[in-house]
């Protein structure tokens, strides 16, 4: 049974790095489209979205295929019911580089970039590549260092997020209100996929360290 | 042993209700605070957040806890695991209000709401409101009408929340990038707040049905 159930997880961890590589190539095309407005790739990533919609519920169906089979209790339990939530984390991030592609397309043959923007949104893009790809190898190796870089990823993303409302609430703002939603609407997605990033670095974290009460910042940062 | 499942469960139920009726009252709250400009109210939504994170944490333990205890299969299991999934839904419409309050705040003592969308925003506010309590009495008594009921709410909300960037991309818009930026993220806000609402909908609907392949649409509109 022992046996069976490790199985189980090492299917369930394989295909939440499955799901994870989706969205890195998700998040990669979609920042790149962005930046290009080059609207076949935009295309691309919104039609893939439904693969890692569908990769999730599959995912899921395991998931609960085991708590019903296998009864875990305990640690297992929190393993099982922990990669529920990462899926559902997962599910977003590729949700969030969807609507990037999407803002790509919209505004096309037009430039989807605010003017004045392109280096920091160049930024966000590449750190969000980063942080899908960190979050793949936390979730392949359970090495806690990469946790800790995807918070470290994160406190840059979130001052770029910063940045951009503070330039766009300027005084040598002259963006029209397409660049100013743009702006908005663009730096959100970018900050909330990092997000969901962190929440399940945490996740993993709380499972690792076994200890569900304290805080997470108190466990990546001592 | 069914018994306290059963027990076990009314009590999950009713931790739901209570969730959802302080959500309701988060955003009702937020709505007033932002259409009003009233900074207090904002402050009072944002410090009453932890209660909704909090109940909803306790929540996710129970669950758990009834997982590990009670080794419920099938249906009862599809139970349990749709009720951590509704938690985390209603803990991001917390959120959500908790955005909306935050956006009176910092625009105060200035109005948030920009000008020629005070209409828009006060119905959308309406809306989000009666989405949470129709929400509230869908999880109290499980009649399905109420789901139906969310979804045409939500409808609205989306052509009001489309409504608000046909007006400020349009060519009347004379918005300062404040406005812009300030009627852009409430829009999204009030907006998710309903889609994550009708998520919550849809696995009430699952549950009910007993069929989880199918589309949820085909379910709640035959």
């Amino acid at each position: 049974m022992r046996e069976v159930f490790h199985q189980s997880l090492e299917d369930v961890q394989f295909r939440l790095v499955e799901i994870a590589d989706l969205v890195t190539v998700a998040i990669d095309k979609a920042t790149r489209a962005f930046g290009t407005s080059d609207v076949a790739l935009a295309e691309e990533v919104i039609a893939d979205d439904a693969q890692i919609d569908e990769k999730t519920v599959a995912l899921d169906e395991i998931a609960i295929e085991i708590l019903a089979r296998q009864q875990p209790v305990a640690r297992d339990l929190r393993i099982v019911v922990t990669a529920l939530r990462v899926s559902a984390s997962l599910e977003r991030m590729g949700d969030m580089a969807e609507h990037i592609a999407q803002l790509a397309r919209y505004r096309f043959p037009e430039r989807a970039v605010p003017k004045g923007l392109k280096g920091t949104f160049a930024r966000m893009g590449e750190l969000d590549v980063e942080v899908a790809r960190t979050l793949s190898e936390l979730l392949r190796t359970q090495d806690l260092a990469f946790a800790e870089q995807i918070r470290n990823a994160d406190d840059v993303i979130d001052e770029l997020h910063v940045s951009v409302f503070e330039k766009v609430l300027g005084d040598n703002w002259k963006g029209e209100a397409t660049a100013t939603v743009d702006a908005t609407l663009a730096s959100r997605y970018h900050e909330r996929f990092a997000d969901h990033a962190v929440s399940v670095a945490k996740k993993v974290v709380y499972l690792a360290t076994g200890d569900w009460s304290r805080e997470p910042e108190a466990l990546v940062k001592p």
